[in-house]
This record gives structure tokens, sequence and C-alpha cells, in this order.
């Protein structure tokens, strides 16, 4: 079985780091300044020559003061992957729901353990694409499902309507609904489902937290369901799953309630106009983005592009990598996903995509 | 399923970093000068913003050359636990056969995937404990067996005989024997089984890469089998499962081959010396250790002591932490395990234990 192709695949073109990377959807703001210092400090302390606490305390009572839920919901994993790597193993599902296009590693996990899927496929309207309610709903009420929702959804960038989620855990009867949030942080509307675990316990929100502070490397990811769930998803993942330095950080950065706060406020706010800007850009140059909620842009390319080609031309003559959105399941070669960054290297890859696709 | 307590609890008493903890088992020397270099400038360049190369090129490369193994015989994985976790689901064993007392993870990882457990116990000789040979080559014909030895064996700190496990591998019909080498850095002899890989399809090596370089919190551990069988390591386990700094770090470090050498003999003649000191030392205050060729002593209390009501006394009067060694199967509350510190925190332990067992 073939690994899923991901955006951030700098690697491949041997120019890590240098390349400018649209393909992967961190923060364009960089890290906080609070993480970088921890980082520093736990250095300075010799923190990676210790084994992590391998209950993750003081990491889980940072995460509960930051995302308002009690310590025994909180389970914490090596990337919010790896959460989804366990999840069959730990709900024992028949079949699992999916809605494609959306995170190709849902398709991998469920093949992983051999379930059957069953897909509804969004509805792509003329500028956006959207759940198909009705249909998802109907479904939910079968024997041993697990659906799979992600709110931002990853690649499109939409929100789920607020009281779908609600809805849709009531129609379950002996399954589960597991919502990824990775991406809930950068929208300005809060559509988050955390509230709903305590009434819920077939309701699992999993996250990655370091997406939205820039720092993906860290791999830092949680799984928010009741604390029996949490228990057997901590029972089958290894012992000191995060590391040190990754621990240390995150349990003094998340502390600082206000600077995240105010951090979290910037973020958002410069990427709702940074993108409402791109969108027109990518207007003008001929091409189709769709409506987002969060710091990257599903494009049709309205056939005057390859995807796959596309992205090799941009990588090599401009040294500039784009998501493929072809390796979505559902997309065809006709999309790409841009990672928003800083404007005046936002514009560069307008640039560069109006020289490709409109040559004079 | 409770997880096996370990070592570097330090954390359950409320004084992580300022307790003298002999109950994990890392470097005494400390990480070597490159790697803390190597981290520091992976802060400065911002490497933790950026996702590891999923495929972990670099890192392979590095630890080829430091293992001398192929890079398509190594598979990579965030601590050698999260290989044992994998362990059952690759190779698809039946039943397992283990030799106690040894790590106590085996015991964990098997139950989690219900396998039947044989167990043949070391042979307690009076300054050391012995692998039962014969009875560990009868067992081995049998059908989808998975036999996991440890070598050198945690908590025995013992090595096995140089030309038993190719005798082993060859007794096996069907099955696996896994080796986990985790300490082997540590003892002057080096009795490794890397070099039969290529010929034994059915010889998978487990490996920390972190206890030798005092850098336990980074989290990084190795496969090293067929390269079918690193493939389906890696495939059940999750994208970017090692982080960014361990992968940058560790990549920089493992190809100074020349400062690495001489770290690893610095630290061998220092922990060969000081080990013998220590034995000395536990003898005369009435207690039995057993021999080690690594960086830890399993001690037997004759009976002057029970281990769990020890560690406490010793953490709670004089901040220093030991393992209690009664968590190991096969092991009674008359063991504790000691990693062996610099000399003079090493006095320190024996003027505390020779206080407590000892008192006038």
């Amino acid at each position: 079985m073939k690994k899923p192709e991901h955006g951030g695949d700098v690697w491949r073109y041997g120019k890590a780091y240098e390349i400018l990377d649209f393909s992967s959807n961190g923060n364009p703001l960089g890290p906080p300044v609070l993480l970088k210092d921890a980082l520093k400090e736990a250095l300075e302390r010799d923190i990676y020559c210790f084994y992590p606490d391998p209950t993750y305390l003081e990491l889980k009572q940072a995460i509960s003061k930051y995302l308002s839920v009690a310590e025994d919901k909180i389970g914490v994993f090596n990337g919010a992957i790896e959460a989804l790597y366990l999840l069959f193993r730990v709900l024992n599902g028949k079949k699992v729901l999916l809605t494609p296009p959306s995170f190709t590693e849902f398709w991998y996990v469920a093949n992983m353990e051999n379930l059957p899927i069953e897909e509804v496929p969004l509805i792509e309207d003329h500028d956006c694409f959207k759940l198909n309610e009705q249909r998802l709903l109907e479904h939910l009420g079968g024997k041993d499902l697990i659906a799979i929702l992600c709110n931002p959804n990853n690649p499109t960038g939409t929100l789920i309507r607020k009281n779908l989620i609600e809805e849709a855990v009531g129609m379950i009867r002996d399954g589960f609904l597991v919502v990824d949030e990775s991406f809930m942080e950068f929208s300005h509307e809060n559509h988050s489902s955390i509230n709903l675990i305590e009434d819920h316990p077939n309701l699992i929100i999993v996250k990655s937290l370091t997406k939205i502070f820039s720092a993906s490397g860290l791999r830092l990811g949680v799984v928010i369901a009741s604390s029996d769930i949490v228990h057997k998803f901590e029972a089958l993942s290894p012992t000191w799953r995060v590391n040190s330095l990754t621990a240390f950080a995150f349990s003094k950065l998340l502390r600082k309630t206000d600077a995240v706060r105010e951090y979290l406020m910037n973020s958002r706010r410069f990427i709702d106009l940074e993108r409402r800007r791109m969108i027109k850009k990518l207007r003008k140059i001929g091409l189709r983005p769709y409506n987002s909620s969060v710091n990257f842009i599903l494009v049709n390319l309205c056939e005057r592009a390859n995807s796959r080609e596309l992205k090799e031309v941009l990588v090599r003559q401009y040294n500039m990598l784009i998501r493929d959105a072809s390796t979505f399941k559902g997309l065809s070669e006709n999309y790409i996903r841009i990672g928003l960054k800083r404007p005046e290297q936002n514009d560069m890859l307008i640039k560069a995509l109006n020289e490709v696709l409109n040559p004079c």
C-alpha cells in the first residue's frame, strides 16, 4: 500500500527550506515568539535528554486550558495523523463513511484495515463545495458505521454548518462520528464541536495543534472524546509518543492564554484579508478559486492546465511548490490547492501563474 | 489495559529534571556536543516549522553510514517502542516467545494483540542471568512463532552469546526472531546481529538510537530487516512520525563518523570503569549486583529491603530515583535496577543506600 501524497513535499525537489512552499498549509505569520522561546529554553535546560512524562499531565493541563475541555477527555498524539491511524482499531467499526474530496489519509487508514468505504461526495456549486447534508444524514443510521468529516474541510476550505454535527451525531445509532478540526483555528467563525463531547459519547474530535502555530515539524495532535475512548486510543499508542521538546514547548505556550489569543486573532485577521485579496487576483488571471474559510484555497484551473504538469513547471522554473489537488479522491487533474503565504510571496505566485497560463 | 511502569518516572514525583535519576538508563556522559549544536542550528533555521521529509531520505542515509546497513533495510520510527507496537501486525505471528525478565513492553504489545505467550525464563546464576539456550532453541521450531530477545538484555545487562542468534534464526521455520539491540552501543563487546540481516529474512533488529546519545526525549528508533518487512512497518506507521528537529539533528550527528566513534569509545570506557567500581561498592554494602555489559546494574537486595519501599524512601528522603525492578516479569520485590551516572552522583547513591539499609 502506497502512502498518500501530501503538500509540503519540498524534500522531493532537493531544496527543502529554500523552496517557496504553497503546497503545505501552516500559518503564514510564522510561529509565535513564545513558542520559539520555549524551544530555546528547552534546549538550554537539556530537556531532550529526558523522557517525556508518559502521562503528559502538564501538557494536558495546558491543552485543557486552551480548548476548555476537561483533561480526562484529552488524548495527546504524535500528530493528529497518529490518532487517525488508530481510529478503526479503537472504534471497531465495520464500515466507513467519507465525503470526497477530503483529507487523503482517511482513505488510507480505512484501506489499511480493509474496511468498506461509503462515499457521499461534496456538491460543487460554482464558487464552493458543499456537504450533501441530506444524503449524509440518511447514511448515518446504519450499523457499525464510522463517519469522518473534516471541518473546515481540506482541500476545499469549507466549514460545516454549525448545527449539522449535532444533528448528525443524533442520527447515529451504534457508530461514531469523527470530526477532524485541524484547521478550525484558521477560521474567523468558530464552528467547533468540542462542546458537544460532554453529551455525545459517539462523537470524536481529532485535531492538529501544530498547524496554526506554524510548527508542523513538532508533531502534536489531540483526540477529544469521552475519557473511555481517549483511554483506548492512548493504550494502543506507544509510550512517550510526543517528544520532550514538543511537550515542554506546548505546555508553556498554551498556558499564555492572552498572548495566544492575540496571536490567533492576528493570524485570522491576516488570513481573512489575504485570502480575499488572493481570490480576486486568481479570478483576474482567469482561474476559478473556491470560497474558503481558512488559510488555503482550492483552485479550479478551468482546463487551462493539467495540475501535475503545472506543479512541475512552477517548481522547476520558479522554485515554487503548489499542491497538485488531483491526488484528492473526487478531484480531477483540473485542481490545485494554494496555501497562503506573505502578501509579497503570494504576489510572486500570481505573477508566475499568469506567466505560465497566459503567455503573451 | 494499564501501560507498563518504566524508569525515568521523575514526573510522578513533581520534581522532574531536579531529581537524581538512576531509574532511567541513558548515557551518563550526556549528549555529544554535535547533537546539541545540530539542535541549536535547527531552531535558528526554524526547521520545526516544516514537516519532515516523509521518506526520511537524509536521515536514513546517515543511519546507513552509522550502522553500515543499506538504506532500504532501515525503517525509522518514533522511538524503538513504536516499532514494537507494530510488530505483531506486521509479522502476523500467532504466538510469542519471551525470556523473562526482559523489557516489559514486550508483554504489553503481545497482550494488546491477544497473543499467547510462551516463556523461557533466564537462569539466575549467582552473579549473572543467562539465557536457557537449549530450551530456547527447542521452542523455535514451532509454527507462526515470534521470539523476542533483548541484547544486551534489560534489566539484567547481559549480552547474548555471539553465535546464538544465528543458530536461533536457523531453527525458525516460518516465524520470526526479533532482537532488541537498544543497549548494544553501551557494551565494549559488539554482539550485534545487524550483519545477519542480509542472509536471514526472518530476523528483525529493533533499536533505539537515542539512549546512547543521551537524547531519549527526541524519540528515534529503527527497524533493520529485509526491505519488504521494513516497508510493511512503515506502511502501518503514521506519516511524518519522526519529528523535524530529531530528523535534522540525527542526520547531522550520524554523518560525523569520527566524532561519533570517539564519543562512543569514551562512553564505553567510562561506563566500563564506573560499572566495575559500582559493583564493588554495592557488594561492600551487602547487596548482590549482577554482572552487566552496559550502563545499568540489576541488584539483588538480598531480602534486606522491599524494592518498592526502598524506591519510595530514596525519592522522599534523598531526592534520588531508582528503578523498582519488581515490575519486570519474573523478578520478585527483591530487585532494583540502577542506571549509572557520574562518579560523584553514584557515590551519593551508595551513601544513601548504605544509610537506609545499614543504619547503625
